[in-house]
């Protein structure tokens, strides 16, 4: 007997809407925000949204409070009855604004930048109301599809081919976990029902400027904070494929098992490239997991001038790659391609019978990850890259390109400043070092002098360490970043610099 | 020199707002949305939202769509171009929305919900335009702090004593797997620096009627599938703790390092209550490490008639409770309650130089995890509390209890049926149980149920299986969900009973 044959009232409409009273009247629901009140609220949050980016830049970059400050101005405990969203959203205007640092500031330069636009705050939007856990297909088949849809687009703008399959994660720290699970799983089958002890201890393969997270998972993973080996690099900061193959042989002599090598993609510190093509010569040699990471830079890999960056990197087994970083899609959205997913699948399927759906041919992300519930995360990365288009998209990121080269020009033709090279994508790496300063010295300056320029609002930068030394983080990828913001950030900077600086400052605004 | 003393600016105001062109008229940005175009299509998306809530149960609960139908609607490349609003609203509206499973429907049944709600929804909406990133204090202290106080408000709200620190993360797998990393770390310290290679081998306690993500954790952990020892459970399927002990007993003799037990209080297939007491016990005396997996069940806690299925929880070392599940917050939003966040900071803590910051005394939440870039999970939390208050989320939470019962009434009440016991949370497990009919074609029978339910779209049940028997699932949890469409569904399961079904079915609307 067929649906239809039963007598079935068609889909739909025979509870009545969410927000109305029940027909029989029996029992009103004691919750839920009245349909009036939700309508009202939202139109006043999207002007007070609409407002705020507009004037994002006159708000001081870095939060100015003091540790303990907005929590003091908090109840400690969650209010007893229930309070008009007018008491909520003052509190959000007068004691939480004032502890955001706003990313969304056309100065932010700090770490990278997670830069949201328009159409991704409308998907985020939506994907609150829709609400769905898409953690298996029918669970909700679009948020599925539209996942794989979005990062099969992704794939080709960025020019890679074909038969990479893509899952959407929150970090791109999750995302190189996957990775390293997969790997770990491929690399060292024997541990997968008696566990790692008793097997040979694994080995993944990195240099010393690689991102935190992968020291994080390689831990976590249980093959212990010696599993990551540091590998030697060259004056770019990249890594040494020779250094690596040495390693390699002398882990293989001394009984390791070398599972991954992870080559970044401009890392964190200084946006040095490891040489993806050397490195996967010797990953196939050695049958090592190749993942790369390629979290902040991927879309670069979408300019035709780019592309040398990133040659070899369609021979890895998994790449990561940030739209929350450098794609204008809000935080959090990480995408994490495989090579094979079976072996993501190796990692982490285990399917109970409450989740057995019984569709054929169709993916459930949960198979491919540690989380079972799932955002529809897939819906704001499709709407950045339908509004933009991958003309727009190319051309933003083309901008923050030239950008930080109009800066790179600018700090090469200062006295007494420094600029690491190389600076291939849109990060600027300085420093304040006039001739004859020493350098514990100059490093205390240079923490000196973001701090004053981070504590006026202005602009806000931050640092890294280079062989031990202090140097200023510029990172450009702020989708409302206009010249105007860049030249104003270094005419602080040098300000900043106080009595030693020099008088070279631009006159631009 | 301080700030003020060297003539910076005051803060902000200097660049002009992100929308603006630049006051030099230099170089408008391509990209970003202008403003008048994010606030027009905000409002009408905040419509389109008020709406599709107030009209959700006119829409069928469970997509009805075939694989691929969703894909092959849309294009197969990014567009070169971008694209109106209007057309992705369109296609929104016309491809996405057939593809989705309304998780806001009231007759959405199946798994367990996660609801939302009009505050969380619009504390969404700010997350994304705030876009920030709570990785280290001063990246947003409000976010950060707003994440503890919220924390401690749902501590509070639940009735668990100070001494429980709290983070948020994606989902409770994700928690689960942090609760068990410091688990491991705790319990086999040598294994941090060399790996799990050589180190005895780990292990587990947990039921099988255990989430599956605690499988997927001991695996991802490195201990491998064998890594988890199932412990016998007693006729309502808790934990029994007299075999835990024995458990922990052979394999200490065995050789095996006993590091954390898993104590599920309101369990996914059948709510079953491990005693949290009594495992405490001996967690205590064999130093286990004690997880409560409470994702589901934990908001029910704040009620004084359900307090004694938590009994003991308080002893345990870690917690979690998803506000995402049964506390009407937008997914995700996963709490995990630590007792001494130093487990935490063992497993994940690792500074590198360009995330110092520099303040004393502030917490830094990418120390308490795996993940590095962390979303403002915590605001959508603070509305929610807010605007319901203590007695609003108690309300509602008793009433998707009452509804439960009344349910469980009807069930027994109705020839033929049977339902499991006990059920002392929102979920009901029931089958068509007509006498004489064997086991396998009952259990096709009661599939066939389901999916005609489903199919109908008028109501979404899920099943699970119990002694390899299918029951159904009927889980109540939505923040709209009344009287009347739990007497729906249990009418169109009596319907879909087809020619066997008894005629005491309902008369009700």
């Amino acid at each position: 007997m067929t649906d239809r044959e039963s007598g079935d009232p068609p889909p739909g409409g025979e509870f009545g809407g969410a927000g109305e009273p029940p027909r029989d009247g029996s029992d009103p629901a004691p919750g839920g925000m009245p349909p009036g009140e939700f309508r009202e609220w939202g139109h006043r949050m999207v002007d007070w949204v609409a407002g705020y980016l507009e004037d994002v830049g006159s708000y001081p970059v870095l939060a100015g409070v003091e540790p303990g400050r907005v929590r003091g101005r908090l109840a400690a405990e969650a209010p007893v009855r229930g309070e008009p969203m007018e008491s909520l959203f003052r509190d959000f205007q007068s004691v939480v604004l004032p502890g955001i640092t706003h990313w969304n500031h056309p100065a932010f330069f700090a770490y990278f930048a997670v830069s949201g636009s328009g159409p991704g705050i409308l998907g985020e939007l939506l994907t609150a109301a829709l609400n769905v856990n898409a953690m298996v297909w029918k669970a909700s088949p679009a948020a599925t599809e539209l996942e794989q849809l979005t990062l099969d687009w992704l794939r080709g703008f960025v020019g890679l081919p074909p038969g990479f399959n893509g899952t959407i994660n929150d970090t791109a720290s999750i995302s190189t976990f996957h990775a390293l699970a997969a790997a770990r799983e491929r690399g060292l089958p024997e541990a997968r029902v008696r566990g790692l002890a008793g097997a040979p201890p694994g080995r993944v393969y990195a240099t010393a400027e690689t991102h935190s997270s992968i020291l994080k998972a390689v831990h976590a993973l249980g093959l212990g904070r010696d599993g990551l080996r540091p590998v030697a690099t060259g004056p770019e900061r990249e890594m040494d494929p020779v250094a690596l193959t040495r390693a390699v042989e002398e882990d293989v002599a001394a009984g390791f098992r070398p599972l991954a090598v992870v080559a970044t993609i401009g890392t964190t510190s200084v946006t040095a490239v490891d040489p993806a093509g050397a490195i996967a010569d010797v990953a196939a040699a050695h049958g090592l997991w190749l993942h790369i990471d390629a979290a902040y830079a991927g879309p670069a890999a979408a300019l035709p001038g780019m592309q040398g960056h990133f040659r070899g990197w369609e021979r890895a087994d998994s790449i990561v790659i940030n739209p929350h970083k450098w794609l204008f899609t809000p935080i959090d959205c990480s995408a994490l391609y495989v090579r094979d997913p079976g072996a993501l699948h190796a990692a982490f399927s285990l399917t109970p019978a409450y989740l057995e759906t019984g569709e054929e041919g169709v993916v459930h992300h949960m198979d491919q990850g540690l989380a079972l519930g799932r955002r529809f995360r897939a819906l704001k990365l499709w709407f950045v890259m339908r509004y933009f288009g991958q003309e727009g998209l190319r051309a933003i990121l083309q901008h923050h390109i030239e950008l930080a080269r109009l800066l790179a020009g600018l700090v090469d033709a200062a006295p007494g400043w420094e600029r690491w090279r190389p600076s291939p994508f849109s990060l600027v790496v300085l420093r304040h070092s006039p001739p004859g300063v020493p350098a514990p010295e100059r490093d205390a300056a240079n923490l000196a002098i973001m701090n004053r320029v981070n504590a006026a609002g202005t602009a806000f930068v931050s640092h890294t360490e280079i062989d031990g030394e202090v140097w200023l983080r510029f990172a450009i990828g702020n989708v409302h970043t206009m010249e105007a913001h860049v030249r104003g950030a270094w005419r602080a900077l040098q300000e900043a610099a106080g009595p030693t600086r020099n008088g070279a400052t631009e006159d631009v605004m």
